[in-house]
């Protein structure tokens, strides 16, 4: 039985951690912990009795082998940074770290030979799409990127866009994409510019989050496409991380680099 | 019977128009037109006996009832404008004429009562997505353009993407769209803005004309899509036109204006 | 101002209704009908102080203009027969209606001269999809629809795809589609056959309600796509259907003719 | 220099591999084989003069390293087992082996430890689409395929749907899909059934090629599509097998199992 902690297990992620924990065969629930919470009664938050409570970091005693964590910005290096020193495997959710503090971490997992992930998307539609575009790349070196989003996002283009270009810009050959002499005659609908990937973002109501590769070569085309309807797709991904974690041997960032 | 003439007769696409009449039923091939060719011989065209050929406009001795025209950018004015003269109804898939000259050959056929069509595209399917573009955006003001071609395109956006953008603004309330602090990460990413409606192009090898326009609306998605995989699909726009322009009081321009 | 009475009111779609009128200029919201429901005091369905509450059909008195009905499939028709009785346009979101009920009313409606709706979809989306694909179909005969929906669905085809075919099937020029030779390796793969038009229904997790109607000609594909992620998309059509029923003459079955 | 002999050079896929050949580099055409020819003068086939011409299988003699064939059904055995006692690596663009031929070829090739490849569709697009395929059913059980084809083709579903269903049947958990109590209101409508994987034919004129995969899961989608146009688009995958055959060990079936 594999034990596991969650941290921020009181938030809408946290709530779809913990049953996901307790819907999976081979792992146990055996800590909650809430920065700030003050009951350390488990019935206090529908759990079952041997479920120990914490709301203060510094607290917390536990011989969970994995801590899950959907917290806050602000809060996930000290967290992360707890659950290496105590020899727990970290599955981290949350967003927010910086490059210093991911490698810093790394350093500090490597030290300590602990496996652990760091994963900015568990949706695995978006993880496989990833994966696949930069396997892609290859074999197809022209390809254009589309994300589409409900229009209350603000920023564009998305994180997993820019992800998926950077990923395909580590394996395509160099070489320049499009007609040599193209010109637009409406400023910008040639999308955005990433090492020549082009990238295009659209702004929807009724859509929620959605990304296309678009790969082109001589008389044919591969389209990879993922849609993301509803945040709870996370857990799978959380499962997949669950399963291998384990295993790892150094803290990785990005669930692709798992499978 | 409907006589026809087709002017350029010998090019690619007038050589697809003599097919097109041939195998129609009702219609009967009566003259072709090819500016400077020598020989007045239909069989050295493979041509029917009757077939008069002419390689000079004004020589050009016809009972034709309707004018189709494949042929240059340089020739199309003056080839309406006989036409019109000569009571035959044009039915113009050759591009190039100015805002100044349509109008100029629209008060002609108007006051011969003459009805005609001009027509920058004959595929069915790029007619029926800008009619049905304009109509649905009475009900989905919230739109966005996707065209998609080949990468030896120079230009984009392409003329019925920005076709489509100028019916779509003729209809669609007055109103504001997306994120009102949208901003770009990355320039360009959020496309080209016509009125407030974005429009993205896509380059690729392998693709050849294909456009998408995608309404969104609370908790719902509608989106047309059309492909045009060779030039052969012009045939059907132009079967259609040639079942209508007798029927016209006036030169039409856009085909998607007589269905 | 337009006086509405919405029939359901306390259910899910009826508490949208309620939302929409409320939110609607030239709309105010003057009764609410639930069938058994025992306070008559608004306050306890957080409505406004005027609005009359009714939980009996017969004890109902009202001046509304428009009688919006989300109920249930056994009370539909005494429902919708009672608004005509009393010279309220219908606007009837409810299933169950047999064809004879639904003709019943029709007549009912015919003889005071009443306007009113019967739409079995709501969604704007899928009502255009279906309208469009009517008048697509005159020009690309040749068509095949894909449904697509949650796998807790247990009936195939929707009711969409069905009637789009239906629609399709009133326009279509009667004609051979397909490979005269065409053979199953696979028992089914060719999907079901409605008057020659093929429909094919795709159940996965994840997935909610989703259609494309796909035309192809020669060298060109038209495809109509539309998504339903959630059921407060039915809102935009009963605005639409508010803001036409005054002005029609008769009892009208489906959205689409009335656009 | 890696030499390559093309059998069946004279056809239409030979000829694109004999351009392929010569365009790339490191390669070099030796030899070229087209049953029954009579003419050895490769300058009757546009080709340079020291290019060796058969027209009879048992006259060859060829330094070739590399085999490509693109001939008949009727041909193909003979031929590759032909390479194969040559010590030339094959690469077979040609269908019509049964299994038990396959395999007797794939001892020969083990027995001389030579490596080479059986691909019956050299498509980059729908190679790759296979893999990632089965890769994405790992985390994805729930799938379904449709497949669209030009209305010429008389057989339904298409070899590489049907390859598709059987590499996601490899790795696939067992499990049931769908509702249990689905009721088809449309016979057939649900599509074929390959072991739980429901896989549909669509077939519309103005298609060429087709594919997509659609797996569904909790809150999300991934789909898969390939687009082929035209069958150039297979020379980019023979390009893909000649840079691998020669470090293969054994007759490999599937050019996704190179890659």
């Amino acid at each position: 039985m594999t034990k596991v902690l969650v941290a921020g297990f009181t938030g809408a992620m946290g709530q779809k951690a913990i049953r996901l924990v307790q819907e999976s065969e081979g792992y146990e629930l055996v800590t909650g912990f809430a920065a700030g919470i003050t009951s350390k009664d488990p019935k206090d938050y529908d759990l079952p009795a041997g479920v120990a409570i914490y709301g203060d970091l510094n607290e917390i005693q536990t011989d969970a082998d994995i801590w899950i964590d959907f917290t806050l910005p602000s809060a996930v290096y000290a967290n992360t940074k707890f659950a290496i020193e105590h020899g727990i495997h970290p599955v981290i959710g949350t967003t927010g770290l910086t490059d210093e503090q991911e490698s810093e971490l790394q350093k500090m997992a490597s030290a300590k030979q602990l496996g652990g992930l760091i994963a900015p998307n568990f949706g695995m539609s978006a993880v496989l799409l990833m994966k696949f575009a930069k396997e892609a790349a290859k074999y197809f070196p022209d390809v254009e990127i589309i994300e589409m989003h409900h229009d209350n996002k603000a920023d564009a283009p998305s994180g997993t866009a820019l992800s998926t270009a950077k990923l395909i810009d580590e394996v395509r050959p160099e070489h320049e994409q499009g007609n040599p002499d193209e010109t637009e005659s409406l400023s910008g609908v040639r999308g955005g510019d990433y090492h020549g990937i082009h990238i295009h973002a659209v702004r929807l109501p009724g859509y929620v989050a959605h990304e296309q590769v678009l790969f082109g070569g001589p008389g044919e085309a591969l389209t990879l496409r993922q849609d993301s309807f509803d945040r709870q797709s996370f857990m799978s991904g959380v499962k997949v991380a669950m399963d291998h974690v384990l295993d790892l041997k150094e803290l990785v960032i990005g669930l692709e680099n798992v499978l």
